[in-house]
């Protein structure tokens, strides 16, 4: 099994259809399992006593997953999310860039199904862990 | 019972303590059941195809079921979310509001568990549905 | 809009079809926007303390839920569930029957999501509450 | 780091204090990490179609959940779930007895959280995946 999208042309996609979030992920690895994708964490990220807000943490999932999914069946922008369950486990270390690892666990015609570990750089134990399912539009 | 903070405090407690994000959001109603918290969608909370973004979705729900729990328990800032189920069901309506609507069901020592539904203005059925849960922190 | 099975269609089809488990449960009402269903608690659902055990919660709530699709899709048997996320809040009452109360929030072509609360019998707060989503078998 | 019970001990504390569903249940190992525990799938566990029931997953799951928290804790039988977000993503393979492997994330002082895939024998690709939540009682 081979990769549809390389973390290069991920990232690319994201900049074409994502202008507004780009700036803050960076892919740092995409296979057939699933990616890596980094948040470059900025002010507007945090909440009260420096920890990175929720909506934050979710973001970072979310487009953790999509990418994971389109790394596997190509630049379908339309994927949409339709459930996630997250678990916040630990306040994030300060001052530290978070990194997000996906894994497709499911790859339906129509639903893809995965998982999530969220985790601080240099902190061995997760901050974050989410399953999440994507409705993935009909082929025209 | 009565609440411990009223809609005006609610807002007010947004402004002075999550200056990055008070901007967006505006209290509605407050009360002991529960409060409404809106939206007010901006370029940056969309997705490609005009839809608000699943995070701003879910950063509406959260910051809903934060200021319910508030409005029965007072200004604890550092009340976290531990975690939270969401299903986005439709598509927001186009340049419309969203509202959601937070309901808590439990109010434990330690833990407040709750639901939200989210609207579009002038649209009966819900765009997305969520169960979240909160820690308390303990009393000095 | 009409139901398309009553709450006598919706008993006779879990006897028909689901004969292992029908004896527990008891569909109370049925209606377009959900149904109430019971389940007679019993000895072999109980856990340590005389609790209703989760799993026997989480059968209760599945199963309002598949039966309040039902009713407005008519016997699709294999209409299946995909996802649930379900809290457990409370205690159910010792020696109560338990009532889930479950509504139908989307009908999609394929996907159908709702929710559920779970009430021991004679006390007003939930003792859980879940959201369930379903896969609709397509048409032949 | 050591286990505080062995899966000898977590199988022998499931027929004392969970007697009416012990039977179901075999502890295959346990580790610091996390245990793995088959369920003997009896006729009393299938759906029409033949496929194991959602609340016989759920038990399983849960149950795995249970003792993999046990074996870090020792045995705190009130130890009570909170939240479990679970997706159905297959169905098992007919005639396969199905096997869980849980995963402790985070231990806290009054909350444990960890994830859980469950497989049918012979099978590579997962079954479900759930996220767990439980509430551990205070020491007196």
């Amino acid at each position: 099994m081979q990769v549809a999208m390389t973390a290069d042309e991920l990232q690319a996609f994201l900049t074409s259809d994502f202008g507004q979030v780009a700036a803050d992920f960076v892919v740092e690895s995409a296979g057939v399992e699933g990616i890596t994708l980094r948040l470059a964490v900025e002010e507007r990220h945090l909440r009260p006593g420096g920890t990175v807000s929720g909506p934050a943490i979710f973001a970072l999932a979310d487009v953790a997953m999509y990418l994971a999914i389109l790394a596997r069946i190509g630049p379908k922008a339309l994927t949409v999310t339709t459930n996630c369950s997250i678990d916040f486990m630990r306040k994030p270390a300060a001052g530290r860039e978070l990194r997000a690892v996906a894994r497709v666990l499911k790859l339906g015609r129509s639903l893809a199904v995965g998982d999530v570990m969220v985790f601080s750089d240099g902190v061995a134990e997760p901050v974050a862990r989410a399953g999440l399912t994507y409705s993935i539009p009909p082929e025209r």
